[in-house]
């Protein structure tokens, strides 16, 4: 029997989403969690593998299981025998073709971002910061040309295992909260430190030290070396991922803006 | 020279404000930084000594130094030295009659609940839980009860060291969104557990547990036995400390409802 989870986790305490010998990602508790309902060796699949110190409001996984549980088992038995930082959602049986990863149509993800002199003390881990004024109209001007298919290769991690560096970036939201901007960005996947590289352009485009433009010769230029530095993982949240209806799965289209409300932030907008 | 200082941190690592022998208090980890800074012993008094695990937006400390420093050196090389879960936001000198607590006219705290069936992973150490649905508008009809100068002695832990159990409660609002509901509370000064308690009691009005009239009874019984368990730590932000303008701080009065939209909610709203 295949079953679909919904994971919500602080990503501050562990190595990332992929299982390490030392057992320090989140699927090795999430795996050990559902192996002992199941009472047998559970291995999860992701649609999302986040990066140590990565956030999810919304990782799905799936797993097989010849383990007959009531699906309460999967979400109550589950958080009670879960680190306190992970806690499972929803769960679902799926039809035997689903996969996490391979049926995923897009995903979406959050960066929040404190902007203030001083670093962040409450939500250290949960925030990226940035002490120079951003001017948020300024990189809304510079995300729009991210919009669309593109070769991202120039924000692309040089570990980055996708098949491609084309991606479609079907939405960039830039919203001001007080002291707190946000960040959020729909595409059908994302290469590795994708996000955390556009945010790193976009500041310089916000703190004034880029012309809007540049994104464009940044991103035209194909080259990892031209970009702005990999922003902090602390402020980066998985938030959605997007599944055909078929499929039956209780997630919310990923849709940019709308999710920004969905949120509701992680906020704290202290300025 | 008396320097006054707003403070951010994040309790959930520490056993509360108050130095202790062990150094495991927000106050040790400040006053150890200040000292170095000042390169003489430092001890700070605060506006308000939150419990282990509450979080502060702002408190308000001060302390007196022979050392003459740039009051940049009190925030951002403090900041060098303190933990990551500690920051200071701004720094003034005072007036040596400025007292961190006793010139303090009033404070604000705001509690943050999360409101699903399933516990909280992300922001798990920064959120109460409470899985039943809660109605708003029941608690709101409820809290006006405790609008006021009343004696809170109901809503008292027993190791509580106020002189007078009487407190003017000057503002409550409770907001929902999304999953998340917002409880903030303006007073002269609280008794200690005060606002976990009566937290504890509106949700089990907003559960349907309790009528909203049931808030009057246990005011007016004054006997803490009669209220509901206090609600956890981790939902708990001090998040405002009011002073007469006299004293030249950078600091909002905490008029509940404004202070709401000034916190912007470190919210995560997942319904």
């Amino acid at each position: 029997m295949r079953i679909a989870l919904g994971i919500e986790y602080d990503g501050s305490g562990f190595c990332g989403w992929q299982t390490q010998p030392s057992g320090c990602g989140v699927q090795d508790a999430l795996d050990a969690a559902l192996s002992q309902i199941a009472a047998a060796p559970v291995v999860s699949q992701c649609a999302g593998r986040t990066d140590a110190g990565v956030h999810a409001l919304e990782q799905v996984v799936h797993f097989d299981t010849p383990a007959q549980r009531p699906l309460d088992a999967w979400v109550r038995g589950v958080n009670t025998l879960l680190p306190r930082s992970i806690a499972v959602r929803w769960a679902r049986e799926t039809a035997p073709a689903f996969h996490a990863r391979y049926s995923a149509r897009g995903r979406a993800y959050a960066y929040l971002l404190r902007n203030r002199a001083q670093r962040p003390g409450l939500h250290h881990a949960h925030l990226g910061w940035h002490h120079h004024p951003l001017d948020v109209e300024r990189m809304r001007e510079a995300a729009r040309v991210l919009l669309g298919s593109h070769d991202f290769s120039a924000f692309r991690a040089a570990e980055c295992q996708a098949r491609s560096p084309v991606k479609e970036l079907r939405g960039a939201v830039i919203e001001r909260h007080g002291d707190l901007v946000v960040f959020e960005f729909a595409a059908d996947a994302f290469l590795h430190h994708m996000v955390r590289n556009m945010v790193g352009c976009l500041v310089q485009v916000g703190n004034g030290s880029r012309p809007p433009q540049w994104l464009r010769e940044v991103l035209e230029g194909r080259d990892r070396e031209r970009a702005a530095p990999t922003f902090a993982a602390a402020g980066l949240y998985l938030t959605a991922v997007e599944y055909d209806p078929v499929w039956g799965l209780p997630v919310r289209a990923p849709a940019a803006g709308e999710l920004l409300r969905a949120l509701g932030l992680p906020a704290l907008v202290t300025g």
